[in-house]
């Protein structure tokens, strides 16, 4: 199965409630494992570009926000022992740097694909983590 | 867009180029990210299981198997600079441990569902590593 | 070379400056580092013990503790191209996920000995982040 | 305390035994954290470089290091349900990575201090993988 429903599946199944809808659970985890993969692989390839001197603020950006994707998408996958204090805090760190993210990476995106694929998967994944902290309140 | 098609545009648009097999790749990081997400929630889900103190084995497997395919995903995701020799020793890696995490999931699969998924997750990306071990030699 | 030590020299010897002092961004990823080990150490400690059962909450925080430090010792290691608000997000969670961690450690203290060590390890990590986001402004 | 202690300290306070001797597991332990936080701020230094273009191996070599031995350390750092198939397994993929990452940073060495110390540390921490995998047999 991919990823996506993986993770629908599997949160689905846990035996504990949060109050949280899984659905959105679900989507939040989904775009954020997208958007921590998407820079892992954007810093990769503006490695490789030629003018790489050029992409310097893009690969450090993309390698925090594959960090934080990546930590967030654990924190948010667990469902015992739920505390709102900790998703939320984890939430925030996450809007900033996928903001931090999707705009430099946009700003490379008339010349790089990689970089216009990856600012819209930060920028999707910002969108999830700002209505799921509304949805929490 | 859900993970397996971020990890899919993403990897094409890269300007390096390994020798892999790029649909081949995207398949096996997509497998690594969702066994790694399988693996959380699976540990996650068995800690709120009525008797844990059956679930031992299980969450430390599934946990290890989570850290492991996180790594190997993200080593994974590089085409610069590509080198068998460290893709080999992780995809390696990745087996044993999904072997491990497959089989320990499969022994409670009739009684959680969450474990039966797990299992599958992990026997799904097991089977990618090993096909993808074959076509690199 | 212990961490600590590999941190500061790694640190120091960095070509770009950010304004932040260096002394103070080794010990905060330095104490980052063991907060993150000592929580891994904690949660698989915790799930050895006779009333695992008890333990629920202690082992999903310290997961979740591990996950938001260790994300934060690596953005933090980072001085290209450096980002205050990103640094600032990073600092935040960690020390909403590290008050949790250290309380729910605490109160779990006097019976076992893991959980007062990686009680203190959260606390000290939860200080260095608040002095670091003091001085960073 | 500095994260060689705190590690020290955690691993001899788990109630559970694996058969591996807890100060040599200590010690591997802050050796792979040592080396995935010198291969962090390495990666990053590479990249402020005046001559980054040069850097691209050693900066995609970093990222894998730093990677692998994240999930290494979590791995050894775990004693409960001991599996040594698993220990074995990341062990090896540690020594891989760990050889090409130390070829790659000392090469590098005579010109950046960055990439001497990471060599050094990524050697240190390649012995004692291979230490570990000879005392487990």
């Amino acid at each position: 199965m991919p990823t996506m429903q993986t993770v629908q599946t599997m949160i689905r199944s846990h035996p504990a409630t949060t109050g949280v809808d899984r659905a959105q659970l679900a989507r939040v985890v989904d775009l954020l494992l997208a958007c921590s993969a998407a820079c892992t692989v954007c810093a990769d390839a503006c490695l490789a570009e030629e003018h790489v001197e050029d992409m310097r603020t893009c690969i450090r950006t993309d390698l925090d926000c594959a960090d934080v994707c990546t930590a967030a998408a654990r924190v948010l996958s667990r469902q015992t022992a739920y505390d709102a204090d900790v998703t939320r805090a984890v939430l925030q760190a996450c809007v900033v740097v996928c903001r931090a993210c999707a705009d430099e990476c946009a700003s490379h995106g008339d010349v790089h694909e990689h970089c216009k694929v990856c600012a819209q998967a930060c920028q999707d994944c910002l969108q999830a983590c700002e209505d799921l902290l509304a949805a929490i309140g």
